[in-house]
């Protein structure tokens, strides 16, 4: 791609000079007014307020939300993710001194989101004792996170052929670290934090292409498989033993209503014992899928199946046109259009 | 998982030996020949030079444009991506800096872009100059680009039910983060700036699964509900006011011709008002979307739609199998295979 | 968002007392037991052991084996992923002092991964010595890893119109990248080292959103576009000059039977020269896709497909609506329920 314009060790010397003598930070070159360009975008920060901080101090720190995820982690997988092993002797104090950690961080930021209730409540002068008290909740709840998510391993290993041992799923499964968080925010989200639980939710979304909104309810022993793609809304309910497969959608029926439709149950209720196959779309808050129902590859369901029952969908009917050329070398494919050949 | 076939106490002098006394790096272990891998490389290098950028001094350096990015945006919502607070006095000053910062940066890169023109035009002797102009075009860009991004989160908070507040959107939202890049890296396509804006464009797609053609056009007040798995193709036109869900294409008919369709407009024109929701496909270059058109979940596109028309498709039937065994405990499937459920 | 409750100075005041007031490590405030979050969770260690590590001195190191990625991405593509260039004159050096950093870190990690086996075989005595001679073999097939990788390239700038050169696929396509991590980890699959092939291929599946086992077997020059969702399972099997786009499924018919069917060949073969547009399912172990076919988008398929064949989905008929408003301004759909319309 290079163009062979000069010889290498003028180009070499060339770029070199752009490495090095590059005018100094305040000598802008000639012609170039970067205090226009500041004072336009000064106006523009006059003009657009809705989406500028500025005086503000109530800013999460979103990497520090994300370090915290991390370090809440180690503490429900002990050993997995650390650079050196955990022995018994030492394990209650890099417990303690991770939950102290967290209990600090966490809390700062949980006063912070609190500012951002709708009610109005106050923020500042109560804020931090009861960040504190929630912080203390919420830890207080993270054996009995570390319960269900054993179980969500289980339930991972028990389903899956591919997986090689309990180990490769806690190291690597997309679906457990989606799990993971979505239950650690949801327990923030029962608390009535704002704003947290779903920066959680959609940092998962971002690793793992698994959407759970932090408001879902979800029993023990869950397990999704490859995943990308799925998404379950805020108001879906889901039962114990369940398993989802990738682009599974769990949501509602419209949206036309937008902000109307806030806190309203939009979403499907999913019983005990439910396996829905990849692709399917169960939608609408009144859809309730009975205990032990099994929802096939694709199916678009929009009204509540009975326990028990095995759902299929008839796929649309496959068309077989014989090639033209079967000649040897290159595929020789007719001119008429098929449309249905499509990116 | 470990084998207990060591007392715990030899197990660690063993891996602590293992981590301690590794043969320094001079000291290759006896059977293996470092020297030979690397030289089987080296012939490799020679032998595949496509894949080798060997004396170039015209590589892109990727970390620095992501960096560049996260700058940008700190530009576009002041305060929200920070770790310490912006008050108002000190907000030209931050801005400044993170102007001049982003300016001095991404003229080098720039810089070496240019080198990567098809139509040879020369890339050193004025590579720099122009970089520098078109690094201020872009940037006096900012405030325009700002404003359509208020629309844009404005259209998610009215859109979304689930949507706490705009700060939840701005902070977590895959929509709005996938929007700003391609808004970003649009306006360097306009300015014909090689490989940089399909950098930054598939960064995008890694964080959120949503991948936007940088060459796309996008109207204002755009709304990409969990968007995982959306595709926007190169030619695309989209208008105002348009929503778009999760797993929607918008893609072109066939790609048989490669190379040879290059520019050629093949994917479709979408009008100002419309809504696509999930699964959606919408295929060919002369495909029109008419203004207002809503279409269903699943459907598959290939001809215009005048405006104002709901499109839905019929989606396959369902075929409901009761269960043989309703009896208590773990459902037993009939062993009749059903190919439809499937992972 | 903010409270208007305090003026900002104080606001400003209190936040900085927050920041720099906290109580210090060592003095917890009043009613808050760290103490007792710590015994609770170590109670939680004792009686939930599955998911935990202590005392184990065989714990991988993930992100020293994502580093590792990085560094086999530098060898495979010189030049390209480096911040300062590379010259023919030192190309020796830098790939000598590459390889070696590789040999070493991946031994150890090789060494501590074969105590995972299952079949009980010794994994301390001769796992370091083995786990030379297996990263020996693993870099000495790293020329042939270049070459398919240098037919991938020119399989996706031949198959994607949109490619602007060789340089953008390598810098930024997230197909070249799934397939490089595959290719690599696939090797590693071969030598039969546990848990760090499927650890690789699922950090490619967070970047890229494109899951492909380490177990399949892909032939030379495949081309996967846009690539989110796409599945391709452990003993999928698929020949050469093979194109697949996003959303594609190679998967297996059910799982019901668990970890029962672990070793069993589940997925499908597909033979040279296929295509497989978005959405396409092709699921179970006997189906064969012969030499040339074309399936088209969103197709599922369970049966196999002789060569040279295209097979296309009849999709679903669209119904269209005429809306009862065309008046100008909002688009007023009318109320009766179109379920099809979702999120």
């Amino acid at each position: 791609m290079d163009k062979g314009c000069y010889k290498q060790s003028e180009a070499e010397e060339r770029i070199s000079l752009m490495r090095t003598n590059m005018p100094p930070k305040h000598g802008i070159p000639g012609g170039i007014h970067i205090k226009e360009l500041v004072a336009t975008l000064l106006k523009s920060y006059e003009e657009i307020e809705a989406t500028i901080k500025v005086d503000s101090v109530y800013q999460l720190n979103r990497s520090l939300l994300i370090e915290i995820i991390g370090k809440l982690r180690r503490l429900i997988f002990p050993g997995y993710f650390v650079k050196k092993y955990i022995t018994k002797s030492f394990i209650e104090y890099q417990t303690g001194e991770l939950v102290e950690e967290i209990f600090f961080d966490l809390t700062k930021q949980i006063a912070i989101a609190l500012c951002h209730r709708k009610d109005g409540s106050p923020c500042h002068d109560e804020a931090l004792g009861e960040a504190e008290k929630l912080v203390y909740t919420f830890l207080s709840k993270l054996s009995l996170i570390r319960s269900y998510l054993a179980m969500d391993v289980d339930a991972a290993f028990d389903g899956d052929p591919a997986a090689y041992s309990k180990d490769e799923i806690i190291s690597s499964y997309p679906g457990i670290y989606a799990i993971m968080i979505y239950r650690l925010a949801h327990e923030l989200y029962l608390l009535d934090i704002p704003l947290i639980p779903r920066i959680m939710t959609e940092y998962a979304h971002n690793i793992t292409g698994i959407d759970i909104h932090p408001g879902a309810t979800i029993g023990r022993h869950f397990f999704i498989d490859h995943g990308t793609g799925i998404v379950i809304g805020e108001t879906t309910v889901i039962g114990n033993n369940v398993k989802i497969y990738q682009g599974v959608t769990l949501g509602g029926l419209s949206t036309r209503g937008g902000q109307a439709l806030s806190g309203v149950k939009r979403h499907p209720t999913i019983e005990d014992g439910v396996t829905i196959y990849s692709g399917a779309s169960i939608l609408g808050g009144a859809t309730v899928i009975g205990q032990g129902v099994v929802i096939g590859s694709n199916a678009f369901v929009t009204k509540s199946v009975p326990a028990q029952t095995r759902v299929s969908v008839k796929n649309p009917e496959l068309q077989m046109h014989e090639s033209v050329s079967k000649n040897a070398g290159h595929l020789e494919l007719d001119q008429t259009e098929f449309w249905d050949w499509v990116i």
